[in-house]
């Protein structure tokens, strides 16, 4: 019993896994802090909004998720989507924004878990990598338009790239604010991209190289604090900072959206619920193949959604898995879910106790920070590697980009999803079908037109290697008529033609009703469809449809059955079948 | 030069059907004047609508499109998803009412031409069958009950099952309306279900019998007209008649639909057009099918949709393929779209000068006959057998069916697209693998499940009998990391895995990546990846992809160059790859 109500990673519990986990998660917790601020600012939520989500939400996915080291919390974009769709309906910041976002997460997070109850969590694959590829780095420009305004001090909250463009070139302020977002953005570049290796140069070991490039971020927002508060620039210099957070713990916020902003959200959730779902299993599933594990995509749904619900309540900002802060989960040597739970703990205690520290860090700092995180997202290599390898998908990729960036983030997903689809269903839609031939002295059927094989004169021989679903048959109708219209040519015309079903593994209602007008035409031709080598639950279904009784010619168990049976009746004409 | 300016059916046009498609033309003309008037009144347009719709849309589906007999038209279904997307924007018949009908088939039509243009016919498979015939069920009803108004006296003009029903509880009005329309609902009913067979068992031949069956709707129209004539039914008992119809041809009507009312409309015109091309493209091809012709999905599209933007600026009611219309057509002994082409001269002749005579025509007598039709489209056959057969495709027509219902057109369509996409990618992810073995003494690899085949400890012959692309990629992992699992049971750890790609037509971006990242865990792990039969296209694209150089393992031309190679291997220890 007690097995059954403990998550699978924790019975029995690893002992040995203990020390690393605990200090993974007290890690993490510290290293995290600058990031859960600027997302939530990012959402046009307050700071603290960021932190309170990576508490109770991030124990929830612990608890349900299948992941031993993905980390949850706010992530860029689902704070840009949050940001974009709800901007519009109400000010940022204002009683009814933080409504409506709570709103998005409870909606999302609630479908989310009906997907994973439903077992639909092979709708991941809705979206192929380029498209999500593009869609990332298209809201990665976004997101850094979307922070000018705090270099800047832009009055405008659009997240329109056009409107941004706009305002920049007519109110561009140049004031104490830029000095430090820009020195903040040298530094967090210089630690991503160049001190690594500086570092190594001088003989540190990578390990520490590691440790100390994460802490760089932590470091800027520490130094920028301590810049304000040394210089006064807050109230001498008009540098916007964070503000009085509200001490204490979060409080369960009791709420329930109105039926007008359900209505307003159903779109946005439902791709919120996509985007999140896409993100998290594909992130989920990177770090389980390194780390030799399996993830369940129907339990990731379950954890993020359980996730989502529980942030609805305390804080009321949609989360996801983040790619750095699972990076940084990783790192710190993390190895079960429990290092989650304790960072939770870790973060209540801050919120607790050190949130005043964050009243005096400037805005500039955490816009700096989003921007330098939202460039790194941006991946040319691959965007480039992918447009030489395969033409079409460097189109869906250039196209999700692009859309996001000139329609906006939920047009760019729907146009992505709909590229995806299409591709999906024109893939589908053409099956391989083979012409067969006996190989001379044998029992074996090959493709006529890779070997020397014999055939029967006016018998076609027909395999087609995919099963037979409503997205296919219009390939097997024309290429059926094809080589009917071929035979016509050679002035043999054919009489028997027979499907070859061995790779069929489903035939569904569309598909049968297809079978039976094709049956019903050559009845009428006095042509005959004979049907070999069809699997047992086919043949059980096909047998109850009106299909069997009415078919013109007969089934066979192997196709040399017909081979010998046809060439027979060829050479003695046509006979009666039973 | 002057065939390439004639459509393909008159470069030449074949002159012995001359005179079969003169009189084919002449006779759907007649017949189809009842159905042209209902449903422009079911569209709540007004009732020369349908008539007008009858002549320049004809001609240019003539011009464009593919099929030989197909006849467009004003439909039902159609007709209906014009009135139930318009009346919540404004009053039926009103002028606002007619430009937002056209912008309708406006946009609809130039949404069908340009997926003409760019090949996307393929898209009408987008529905199955099951689906389509449970959205058409779905909307009969609706249909049904939207035309009781004029049987009963309702004033609501909703087309919302529920409130109908209401309506009907507390304002039925029964009086001569209600009388004249069920007697034409009797007489109607009977010519589509009784009067064939008694008119057969006293003799008519099958052809007559067709033929006054068909005749039937008109004598009805003209029964009811000549009643409301010779008793004053209209000035007397109040019984609503069509009116007074502008005299005269239909002028070309000059709009420009606005942005506001795009915007309103962007998702009843995308619904329009998938409707209209599913419903027209299949019909087409049920048709083509009996007369051993092709047709052309793309060309269809063309046709369908330049038809539609005719009609948007004559008369201004969507159109599509007519099933009766296109029986009629058939029946008549239509050859040619030279019979459309006749029909629509005829149908200018009517409206020039027989308009008049339909002014005291009675509502009820036209709702009678969209009710009959409605109920015929109704196929509670087609819905057992489907359900019979399979029930995920059952419960699919009967999702679509009761979405209809419940929830209105548009959501039903929504919702049978999401159902059938849905099923689309779960069957697409679910591709067939295979690990093989070698049929001792021979170069044959089969399923080891299925025969006694030769294998080698360590190495795994995988098959994976598809195109890899991104839907069905976490199927392949999944099953790759279960054969790697189960060898581990066995304390025969794999080293080597080959993957036989003799099925795999395609490898798209997202599968690249895919087997470049289990190439690296397999780099990682000391274990090989192989490739074995890779098709020419494929290897191509692979060879200028990061995976082809940084392959673990060998690629192989036949698998049993791979089976050699690696039993050798096997034998002598691992070896140095060049």
């Amino acid at each position: 019993m007690m097995c059954r109500l403990l998550p699978h990673w924790a019975s029995p519990y690893p002992r040995q896994h203990l020390g690393s986990d605990v200090l993974a998660g007290i890690i993490v917790t510290i290293l995290v802090i600058p990031q859960s601020l600027a997302y939530a600012l990012l959402a046009g939520l307050p700071p603290q909004t960021g932190l309170y989500i990576s508490i109770f939400p991030v124990i929830a996915y612990a608890l349900f998720g299948s992941s031993m080291v993905q980390a949850v919390g706010p992530v860029a974009i689902t704070a840009i989507m949050t940001f974009s769709v709800l901007t519009p309906l109400a000010p940022p910041g204002s009683a009814e924004y933080l409504v409506l976002a709570a709103t998005l997460a409870l909606g999302s997070g609630l479908l989310l878990l009906a997907g994973g109850l439903l077992r639909l969590g092979f709708l991941a694959q809705l979206l192929s990598r380029p498209v999500i590829s593009g869609f990332i780095s298209g809201s990665a420009v976004l997101i850094v338009f979307s922070q000018l305004k705090h270099l800047f001090g832009l009055t405008s909250g659009s997240t329109d790239a056009w409107h941004l463009a706009g305002a920049l070139l007519t109110e561009t302020r140049i004031d104490a604010s830029t000095a430090i977002g820009f020195a903040a953005i040298v530094l967090l570049a210089f630690a991503r991209w160049g001190m690594a290796s500086l570092l190594g140069k001088i003989g540190l070991s990578t390990t520490s190289t590691a440790f100390i490039v994460r802490l760089m971020p932590l470091f800027v927002v520490l130094g920028g604090t301590l810049a304000v508060i040394g210089w006064q620039l807050d109230s001498r210099y008009g540098v916007a900072v964070v503000g009085r957070i509200a001490e204490g713990l979060p409080g369960f916020q009791l709420f329930l959206p109105g039926l007008a902003e359900l209505k307003l959200l159903v779109v946005p959730i439902l791709l919120m619920a996509l985007i999140g779902m896409v993100q998290n299993i594909s992130m989920a599933q990177a770090l389980a193949i390194k780390r030799r594990e399996r993830i369940d995509a129907n339990a990731e749904l379950l954890g993020l959604g359980s996730a989502n619900i529980v942030a609805a309540f305390y804080g009321g900002m949609p989360v996801g898995g983040g790619v750095s802060r699972s990076a940084v989960n990783v790192a710190a040597g993390a190895q079960t879910p429990l290092a989650s739970i304790v960072s939770a703990f870790a973060m209540l205690a801050v919120v607790a106790g050190a949130a005043p520290l964050f009243a005096r860090l400037p805005l500039a700092v955490l816009a700096a920070s989003i921007i330098v995180a939202a460039i790194s997202m941006i991946d040319l290599r691959a965007l480039r590697q992918t447009w030489d390898y395969d033409r079409a998908d460097g189109l869906a990729a250039l196209g999700a980009a692009a859309g996001v960036c000139a329609l906006g983030l939920e047009a760019g997903i729907a146009l992505g999803i709909l590229f995806s689809l299409a591709t999906l269903l024109y893939r589908a839609s053409t099956p391989h079908i083979a012409v067969l031939g006996r190989i001379p002295h044998s029992e074996h059927f090959r493709n006529v037109e890779r070997h020397a094989v014999e055939t029967i004169p006016g018998v076609l021989f027909l395999r087609i290697d995919e099963s037979l679903f409503f997205g296919n048959l219009n390939a097997v109708e024309t290429r059926l008529a094809a080589e009917l219209d071929k035979s016509g040519d050679k002035s043999e015309e054919i009489r028997d033609v027979v499907l070859i079903m061995s790779a069929v593994n489903r035939v569904d209602a569309t598909a049968m009703e297809v079978l039976s007008d094709i049956n019903r035409d050559f009845a009428e031709r006095g042509r005959r469809l004979h049907l070999a080598e069809i699997k047992g639950p086919v043949q059980d279904r096909l047998s109850r449809s009106p299909l069997w009784p009415a078919l013109s010619g007969q089934v066979f168990l192997a196709v040399n059955d017909a081979f010998e049976t046809l060439s027979g009746a060829a050479a003695s004409g046509p006979q009666q079948e039973i």
